[in-house]
């Protein structure tokens, strides 16, 4: 994998997806915050039945998801 | 572990903590949306270094926590 050397060596994401996925297909969502080792909000989707997706944050569709889990 | 039989085999979590953890420790939050397997949404927060906790998704904290990260 691409490695990178400016301080994000913990990111877990070397890109992202911003095509829609839906919720039916989601086992979980991670959210993994700006931290020591990664510089910047990563989010990672597990889904059914198996398989991991890095989504870009900045997505409207991944914002309006991350609204939604925080007014349940 | 209590094995629930009505229909929440597939959940993570038996019990939740209701306390504040400051988010200095936590390495990621995981979501686990209402599924087909685990009839309640499950949040769970990954420690540093290490541990687990399942968080009370109805806690005052929890909630700020979730809409802090949705504003982002």
């Amino acid at each position: 994998a691409i490695l990178e050397v400016n301080g994000n060596l913990n990111c877990r994401c070397v890109k992202t997806a911003s095509d829609y996925i839906s919720p039916k297909r989601y086992e979980s969502i991670e959210i993994r915050p700006v931290g020591s080792t990664c510089r910047r909000t990563e989010i990672i989707i597990k889904l059914k039945p198996s398989g991991k997706v890095c989504v870009n944050p900045e997505a409207p569709w991944v914002k309006k998801l991350l609204k939604r889990i925080a007014s349940t």
